[in-house]
């Protein structure tokens, strides 16, 4: 049996679209269970936080994990990642007012993604204050708590309705597939299989 | 102008119905607005997420917040908290199985308020592991994530439709009114007169 925590939200039933595409069956998918499995395939899958999701694959309770990029970034987690799917596509941008400029004053960001945020400041050799939020970010530099922010972006409506905009690309952001190392080294044969279904249809 | 950072979700509604019994009125209050204000009395209300409503009131940005307990202790910010409401009673508790003991080995707790835990823990000098979770908190016992958990209870349910049970508590919660330090000192009327109204009803 391999055990796949799903991140829930928008990248749950894309992911479980696409395990359907590569052949797999979940007739529980609509039961509102925490766990639901193909019993034919020995596919089970468990869904959590997107955040959730590599601490779950870190300490074996999944053997693979489907999330985002940002949520691998934000674990802060050592996992293999043995391949990116082709949904979820969004990117982790820097935004701001459009007379934004990083400057020698200390500037304040606000952020539900403080590690993504700080490889960001560190790489581009930025002194700035991160303050940590939990939602409701672009309302940040809006109230005056925040001079930017680093948030996922997709189609940039939120940013526009706040008259922010774009400043920088942190990262770009899809679904990706991470293993646990454990499961990555006892579960050979099983995993194979699995990722030949999937590759499969990505070359298809 | 004063300026309140309510909690968004359950303790919102509470809030703003409690501030209507005080005498405050919020026509916009079903625009689905950042802002909303009574303009006659100088109020203005400021929706965050509950973790985030400390920091709001910490950095300035709002004179006076409403949040639960939990979200104060989650802040480790120091706020002047003049009085709690009657409103959003809860508890912040241990839960695990029925069979459940803290015992020599190192147990693992799951939580997504990891300060609450550690200052719980250290206080019983308890030896555990925290895993900070963002949510589906409890789940972890049941997929074996975690030993126990810690964790906001208001009925109960979610526990025993997860088979578990609560084991101690850690402490009470209700919706608590914390106040910005430097607002304290230079808005000390608007605070008095705001105080007085809330101080009244609780009388009552």
């Amino acid at each position: 049996m391999l055990r796949i925590a799903l991140a829930k939200g928008r990248l749950e039933s894309e992911s479980i679209s696409y395990l359907e595409k590569c052949g797999y069956t979940f007739p529980e998918k609509s039961d509102r269970k925490l766990l639901i499995r193909d019993s034919e395939n020995n596919i089970e899958l468990l869904s959590v936080k997107p955040l959730d999701v590599p601490i779950y694959v870190y300490s074996g309770i999944a053997d693979i994990g489907i999330c985002g990029t940002d949520s691998i970034v934000e674990s802060g987690l050592s996992l293999i990642q043995p391949m990116k799917l082709p949904f979820g596509i969004c990117s982790m941008v820097v935004a701001s007012f459009p007379d934004f400029k990083f400057n020698g004053r200390r500037t304040k960001i606000a952020t539900k993604f403080p590690i993504s945020t700080k490889k960001y400041l560190s790489s581009k050799s930025i002194d700035a204050d991160i303050i940590k939020l939990n939602g409701s970010v672009e309302l940040a530099p809006v109230v005056g708590l925040a001079d930017a922010i680093v948030d996922i972006v997709q189609t940039g409506r939120t940013l526009k309705e706040h008259g922010l905009t774009i400043i920088d690309e942190v990262y770009k952001i899809s679904a990706m597939v991470c293993v646990n190392n454990v499961s990555y080294r006892t579960k050979r044969m099983d995993l194979q299989f699995f990722f030949d279904k999937l590759w499969k249809l990505l070359d298809s």
